[in-house]
């Protein structure tokens, strides 16, 4: 992994890194990363712009989203179903656009949109199917949340939590990562829309108090407190659901507490992505003496959903339910950097980044 | 483990030690097993019969089904919620009895019943919940099959291919210890009830041959088969449904293997009763990216559905649909050998015990 100086460095990276309407600036694969990125992994370039094709749209990008995969698909991996990345490719990653020009049938000028952008600020698409674009929907909320809460990250929580988790109101649920992008959506949901008395993980002090804020009842700080005498503190009675971003040790931990009929939703396992050899859990069969299952999932096979869960979600903001927590970078040179730090668990919310510097009320 | 040499000092053992109906026979702890069991962890006790108290019965035993769990009791574990057996106590096992006194008002003289009667030619009961009696119910079948097939090892198949497995007609069905009491039923159950394509896996050319002729479509034969290309071979589009009853490495290579929306039941592990350290699971994750669920049941968990599935099971033995295989061993004396043959994978369907000779169709 690399340190608190290595992430000085992307600094000096961005710095002199301007854009402009007038050209396609892109982020590409320079080098495989090995462990944690690292600036020299990356490759700046700039194209002109593109003319649209017959059928195709010129999109201007907006806000950009930055998730834990993204690394992955540097290492030349497809754990997404994205087409694997060569070297010299942009980058991929999802985001927020306008179209600005349209040669295709059902998609006009001026329309905002998200989908499969890639790291650049101006891309020209066929729109396909692979690339996932919906409409920004009518629903009063600012464009950026398209990059986040109410992108892949909200269908992420939403699927893991809901078709996954089977919350019952009541439950006592533990959920880690509860400060990160799907975490902090998971924590609100399950506390404020179902009633779950919820337990968060985080790194940190501030972030524990965040996740206080957010839908957690009490909050366990990974890096300070000892999570097994947490756990029994916190949740004498054992866990019914445990929502898991992070695998290793503590999932490990918390399926020691399972209580009857209990649910582990596997999410994410950030704490595995860097590791050299894969964890091993070794205590999967305390599934059989209390009939609990663990699912997993993968949000892409939930898009037939997209519309009822986009509604549920603008509902839940609308109503004061759940706060949208996006943890905005702000310029495209800052991109590198941003997910870098993901891995070092900086983001609170989902980590994005308004590419021209857009506030994050846009719309 | 013990070798072929071991298993034929349990003649030594049996010799000589015939019973009769005037005093209670016992097989009791003598020494926790260390490995599988050898015949010093046992002793042949014989008592007077005694004489049943007010609301207690006195059961005379007929039939006693044998199972994996019992060495794990011998040890001095409770894994299934029975007490814990201290030195000298007599063993745990579920059988067949008739009721020959009663002062009990809820159980009659002469009535059939099947419970936790212990290793013992007969039991003075006061009938418990925790020993879990149920009348054998006159559905015109052996009562021998209340120590097996219409017993706990028949609520386990049912419970863990229909409550846990959710199988679909055409599912591509993998089930290890599919010569097994629990696999035998399930093969049979998702072939000729549910209509599953099930691929067996069983030790042995015979044991292959009466797995085909019970269900499966193919069989693998785990001691002479390389299993990881006998699965690409027989299910090369990928597995809907695994029945694990042996855990490690079979379960690891059938997870490789999963598709979408595909299920794996926990209902044993046999391989790792007598490992020195529990096996690790290091492809968990495989359960993400095909939202796919591991479930877990325990048996005793299952009881509130116990009429409705003995209804079931009858019936489907009446239609023809599920063949009753029960291995029988002949006489009390030979119960520690059928147990230490358990763990050799020896038995063929669900291993029982005629405690006093009687035959397998006897009602």
């Amino acid at each position: 992994m690399a340190d608190a100086g290595a992430i000085s460095d992307f600094d000096a990276l961005a710095a002199g890194k301007a854009i402009d309407d007038d050209a396609n600036y892109q982020w590409r694969v320079a080098r495989r990363p090995v462990g944690n990125v690292v600036p020299k992994d990356f490759d700046w370039h700039v194209t002109d712009l593109a003319e649209p094709g017959p059928g195709e749209t010129l999109l201007k990008t907006h806000y950009l989203g930055l998730a834990p995969v993204m690394r992955a698909y540097m290492v030349g991996g497809s754990p997404s179903g994205e087409s694997a990345l060569k070297i010299g490719d942009v980058i991929h990653g999802r985001g927020v656009a306008q179209i600005v020009k349209s040669r295709h049938p059902d998609w006009q000028e001026g329309q905002m949109v998200q989908g499969q952008i890639g790291w650049q600020t101006y891309k020209v698409s066929a729109m396909t199917e692979q690339e996932k674009f919906f409409a920004m929907p009518h629903n009063g909320l600012p464009a950026a949340l398209g990059s986040g809460v109410l992108g892949m990250t909200g269908l992420s929580a939403h699927a893991g939590l809901f078709a996954c988790g089977s919350p019952q109101e009541g439950d006592r649920m533990v959920l880690s990562g509860a400060a990160g992008g799907v975490g902090s959506m998971v924590s609100q949901m399950a506390a404020n829309v179902v009633g779950c008395d919820v337990v968060g993980m985080a790194g940190g002090a501030e972030k524990c108090a965040f996740i206080r804020d957010h839908g957690c009842r009490a909050a366990i700080d990974y890096k300070a407190d000892d999570i097994e005498e947490a756990l029994d503190r916190l949740c004498p009675d054992g866990i019914d659901l445990y929502f898991d971003n992070v695998g290793g040790e503590t999932l490990e931990a918390c399926m020691e507490r399972l209580r009857m009929h209990s649910r582990v939703v596997l999410c994410g396992s950030i704490s595995e992505y860097t590791r050299p050899e894969p964890f091993k859990l070794s205590n999967y069969t305390r599934l059989r003496r209390t009939d609990s299952r663990m699912q997993g999932f993968f949000v892409y096979n939930h898009l037939d959903r997209w519309d009822a869960v986009m509604d549920d979600i603008a509902g839940w903001i609308h109503a004061g339910k759940l706060v949208p927590v996006q943890d905005m970078a702000e310029g495209f040179a800052a991109m590198p950097k941003a997910l870098a730090q993901l891995y070092h668990g900086r983001n609170v919310g989902v980590q994005c980044c308004s590419v021209r510097g857009e506030p994050e009320q846009w719309n």
